[in-house]
């Protein structure tokens, strides 16, 4: 099905300059940055050759200069940064990690903040200007243009994390009874177009998107179609939408672009998948962290910022571990007739918190794809209860079985059997119910299952162990 | 910034027919697919009302129909499918969970089939057809068109989950010696484009790529300008190139297309951005749950398929909770002497765990998105086992103190709190060191990383405690 020309008659045109950009980036070993790169980088700034140095950013792409200033310590950085030209600046301001950019962006002077700004387009600048101190942001702001500015500050007028916030205000739109045509003649004319673009949105009177029409379609169309026939229906978003129905909307309808309205329904901006991939990964991975109980501080947080972010989850587990503890006191008596209950009391407990763990994980993943939704819930229940009853009995014969061979007893094989039954059951039920209980009262499930449900893991694994060895053993 | 005509002024052109799929999304609540409108389908097909299905069905989005499919059960599916059109069917498909859609297929007929594929762009009709039965495969292709056929088993013929495998074979391009009028006439007299695209690829005579102009541009353009001048630097893909390579390609450089090359540099197909963002999830998401020893296996699996999938990370556990079960045992005369030994052991490997968990996520995550490489490896390392040491410390106080209080035993307080020191530290370095190790062996470190990390953390936390108490206590 390709539809390529037939090139292979065709003689190679020595007047066409092959852009320079291009055979710098096949100076890279793959398409990424490697470490022998930023040797050369490294080298260049001990030499004090800044026009060699120059030469090697210069022949990166934005995204992989952001990364060479992650892998460099701020005295290169500083060395680095004044030799960019302001669009270059721009582009690698808007790929910066947080904490690079701050630092970056205190080195940079006013003025050549404002012209590398009025290069983004809106949505990427009021991110660069959100992070600024107080005083230089009002310095930035009243050095650029006009309508640049109440662009940004319209943008930051919306919450962070919202549609409102990752729009572009830059959107190309059409009256509906516009012909393929007149849209194009419109396009060719604007000064203000983003910087690409992916359809042309077909409004009504009061501004309200109809559909939109792709820039695919108005390249084949005739001139003299109406652009309401070649249009498609649009999924529009509104300006206070969070950004991760905004990322489950583009994936789930494939978007490429979606406009997004106010609340009047008006179009105010659109926001396009190259803005949406990041966040894509960003959510997905805040759940993966959050099960583990870490939170993001960022990949140049200080040794004390990280142990810090790290020790209240330590905290709070050694509050469960220490109830668990408790259980275990309540059995001290029993513990000292038979040692062999110390030695086996942590299996069952540590199979539940594995058990129970696999099911918050799902859990939070169908939650977060809504895959779970309240058609399907007592469904999703039933299966994880009865999938934790299965394990549970799998594992009570061969934990039975080892038990009884290992201390030579019958009973103590059959109480930690029937505690495995009831805690493989108890941590399905909790690790499906807790992620449920704790989105309806509007808490991240990601965030908090695990600790409640190791809690309950623990406290019902120890206790059924030496209750039940307490009842039928002793 | 924005660009839209001003149509304050405008009057709604009544002749303007709002296409009916445009009124039809207004329907529903917001833009998903709520659990009324599923009632509302139900009640239809228990009716055997088929024009009120086909009518509801037809409302949807094709990813919501897909969604439907999920939400019912094969009664339902099995009525609902004759009603669709081959193009809805084409697009419906290419939606569905694998389980469903091989279900679903053997409900179609071959020439339906043929003709829905058809329809489709040559990666996700190769999809498709990768779900068939031999037999019936066989039979599809042979009532498709040579040129549909040829592009579907070309793209079988690469490895599953390669650029290969993803890309479209349907690609347009330009000679380097064109005009922007010449390219656009050439895409205007094209009859096989793809179903969207959103730049034109420029090549050499030997068709290899030597960059892209966007649509956005080629419209603005003056017509007699050179391709070359329009055109921006490109990341080539190659064929080979896995699915995870592809998807951090596309996330890092912001990519909305990207040519495909084979062995030779020659441009073959192209992978769009709307392919590659289901692509970051699952990949994000294979992580979260390889980390918590869950596999995909799909939602529409039975209960003993999850069962059996969970079972053997569940078994291995086991196998770490015995090893750590033996290293008690170790101890049984200490435990006879001082009971509170068994009270307080749980406590060390419990911590020990979490924090070592807490350091594989972070491990597993800078590894998914390049954060970590050989240029940074040793001074992530250092920072891990800094704040490994640095918590140990601070729990070793919080947790002697209690011990010592609660037992009323300065020297147990003292024995738990040197353990809490060792096994924080062995957590945070078998935390680092064993993802790193498996990914040297070619291993995904999200898949088992955790199972040694608890065998290291339960059998050091164990020992520690249970040693120290031994020489300090006995």
């Amino acid at each position: 099905m390709a539809t390529g020309p037939d090139t292979t008659a065709l003689e190679l045109d020595k007047d066409v300059a092959v852009p320079e950009d291009l055979e710098d980036l096949a100076l890279q070993d793959d398409y990424g940055l490697n470490p022998e790169y930023v040797e050369r980088v490294i080298d260049a700034a001990d030499r004090g050759d800044d026009e060699h140095l120059r030469e090697l950013v210069e022949a990166l792409h934005p995204a992989d200069v952001a990364d060479l200033m992650g892998f460099l310590s701020p005295a290169y950085r500083e060395a680095l940064v004044p030799l960019l030209a302001p669009a270059e600046l721009a582009d690698i301001l808007a790929e910066l990690d947080t904490e690079i950019r701050e630092e970056v962006l205190e080195s940079v002077s006013t003025d050549a903040l404002a012209t590398a700004l009025g290069d983004l387009d809106s949505d990427d600048a009021a991110d660069v200007v959100d992070d600024l101190e107080d005083d230089k942001r009002d310095a930035v702001l009243a050095a650029m243009s006009e309508v640049d500015r109440h662009a940004i500050q319209t943008s930051l007028g919306y919450k962070d994390e919202t549609a409102g916030r990752l729009m572009q205000r830059e959107v190309i739109a059409s009256p509906q009874f516009w012909t393929v045509g007149q849209a194009l003649e419109h396009v060719r004319q604007s000064s203000d177009l983003p910087e690409l673009f992916f359809d042309v949105s077909v409004v009504d009177p009061s501004f309200r998107p109809l559909g939109a029409a792709p820039v695919s379609r108005l390249v084949t169309a005739k001139p003299e179609t109406l652009m309401t026939q070649i249009m498609e229906p649009v999924i529009e978003l509104t300006v206070d939408m969070d950004q991760e129905e905004v990322a489950y909307a583009f994936e789930k309808y494939r978007l490429i672009s979606a406009p997004v309205v106010d609340a009047g329904g008006r179009l105010v901006g659109q926001i396009t998948v190259d803005d949406i991939v990041g966040i894509i990964r960003e959510e997905s991975e805040e759940d993966t962290l959050a099960l583990a109980g870490v939170s993001d501080v960022g990949r140049d947080a200080s040794i004390m910022e990280i142990t810090k972010s790290r020790f209240w989850w330590l905290f709070i587990n050694l509050g469960t571990a220490l109830l668990a503890s408790g259980v275990i006191s309540l059995f001290e008596g029993q513990i000292d007739k038979i040692v062999a209950l110390a030695v086996l009391a942590p299996i069952v407990p540590s199979m539940g918190g594995n058990a129970g763990t696999q099911t918050v994980t799902v859990a939070v993943r169908a939650m977060a794809t809504k895959e779970m939704s309240s058609a399907n819930v007592l469904r999703i229940v039933w299966r994880e209860t009865a999938v934790g009853l299965l394990n549970g009995c799998a594992f009570a014969v061969l934990m039975g079985v080892v038990a009884g061979l290992w201390f030579h007893g019958a009973v103590l094989g059959l109480v930690i059997g029937l505690a495995m039954i009831i805690n493989l059951f108890a941590a399905a039920l909790a690790g499906i119910l807790i992620p449920i209980a704790l989105e309806k009262m509007g808490y991240d499930p990601a965030v908090s299952s695990v600790i409640f449900l190791t809690t309950v893991t623990d406290c019902v694994g120890f206790f059924s162990f030496l209750g039940l060895a307490t009842l039928l053993l002793l």
